[in-house]
């Protein structure tokens, strides 16, 4: 591990995903400056809770960066209603992501309507939500990130599967100039048995890498959902990865993100704060 | 569903890990010629008990074809030792299903040493591992079989994770002739959501396409290894991917697989049976 040395501290990020079952947003804000993280990514409930604007100065207040706003997607609906319901959402999602100057918002497309089979359709409800709601994204100034999801996913979260996939949708609907209004978020979890990951990231470029998300893959994994690892604990070449995403031009943070219902979750978050800092240094 | 029509009853297979919880071997076949399943494959340990000469005795009495033995593979292993042993673990499996007249040895590939994060060279054991024993399955006259894995296997059973990755070892390793020598399983489990799933079904081509297996995805899956669907309860668009393996030249068996701890592993083997002769018509 490390053949790069250790990342830069001032790049870590955390996902309030990571710690949000034991703190409120305005505990995680306050917890990530007194521990020298100086990025965060809300969820939008507990951003409602706070209201976003309120979040962006408390934010704002304590030095740090929104390194994304999860999350937009969830496009396909057996019924036009439900569609529309889903563009309503996330025009919603851009107007908070642009409150809280967030470098993204990370777009989990959804997986097959209720009763559904048709997963050809599905990823075409996909690729017409995003289509629908990047002028506004435009408008607002927020990029959109749309997250390659595991495959087993690919039922009930998201249909989107590989980055070769997220990056054939940028290139059908993004920009062709330089802007980076449509790109891609590269979460080791999703992608890290993809026999493709080097190239794509390549292909990818600084232009499409709006976000890097880190955690590990444990083995056993207990929970298709609920059991990612810390830094560290799994199998996962974080630190191969990262000299990948260096070589394509990325320089932007790293976003620590754990759903882990019977560990992490269940620890004072201040210790977790703490090993993320340290795992970032030492295992990433 | 069914835009084919049905197909032919005379197709379906038994992948005996499907009732192998409550049957031996020997009354797995008896069940199958009862149940009017002219096919069956089998694994190696319950192989081992009954013997494989008997085995092949038993089959061939009650007028079944083996449509593939379970399994071989697993060639990753932390030292040479252990590499080695896991060849000499395959020889023995070729042997084993050329007494059966095994339609394909199928090849469980193997994951991540233990310890280790290098996903790169345990591909390369994988591709070396089937190298090595591929001139023994010539000589025997065995098809072996990759199957390529769900990527959620991809550290602890399986590094092959997408049928063009399966592919391209077996355009490196295998036959250029019109000897079935090497190929692939597509088992729907493992590749349902690759958005190039059609695509590669068609490269792989009738020389390439040596079993299918069927079952399905359900949603929830509450275990990563032990929760398939039978057909028809899951997601899965079964109809639509026997179409894809039709067009590309396969007319061999389908062969039903279901690890399914918390239902149809409880059931009463005759009635899982039924089931599955039934919903291969109305479902797949």
């Amino acid at each position: 591990m490390n053949r790069l040395g250790p990342p830069d501290p001032g790049l870590l990020s955390l996902n309030t995903a990571t710690v949000r079952e034991k703190w409120s947003l305005r505990e995680i804000i306050a917890g990530c400056a007194r521990h020298g993280i100086p990025g965060i990514s809300p969820w939008r409930d507990q951003l409602a809770q706070l209201g976003a604007k309120e979040a962006a100065k408390v934010i704002r207040d304590h030095g740090l960066r929104v390194t994304g706003l999860c999350r937009g997607g969830m496009f396909p609906a057996a019924d036009r209603k439900g569609r529309r319901a889903a563009i309503d959402d996330n025009l919603r999602a851009i107007d908070d992501a642009a409150v809280l100057e967030a470098a993204c918002l990370v777009l989990v497309v959804g997986g097959l309507p209720a009763g559904s089979r048709d997963l050809a359709g599905a990823r075409e409800m996909v690729r017409d939500g995003v289509g629908q709601i990047l002028d506004h994204a435009r408008s607002a100034g927020v990029p959109l990130a749309i997250e390659a999801m595991h495959p087993m996913y690919c039922a009930d979260r998201g249909c989107i599967n590989t980055l070769a996939q997220a990056l054939d949708l940028c290139d059908e609907l993004g920009s062709g100039s330089s802007r980076r209004d449509l790109g891609v978020v590269v979460d080791v979890y999703h992608v890290w048995w993809d026999p493709g990951l080097r190239a794509q990231i390549e292909r990818a470029g600084d232009k499409r890498l709006l976000a890097y998300h880190i955690c590990d893959w444990l083995v056993p994994t207990t929970d298709l959902l609920l059991d990612r690892g810390m830094m560290g604990d799994g199998v996962i070449d974080l630190a191969l990865v990262r000299s990948w995403m260096g070589e394509a031009g990325y320089r932007g943070f790293h976003e620590v993100e754990i759903f882990s219902a019977r560990n992490w979750w269940k620890r004072d978050p201040d210790e977790v704060l703490m090993l993320c800092r340290e795992r970032h240094q030492t295992a990433s």
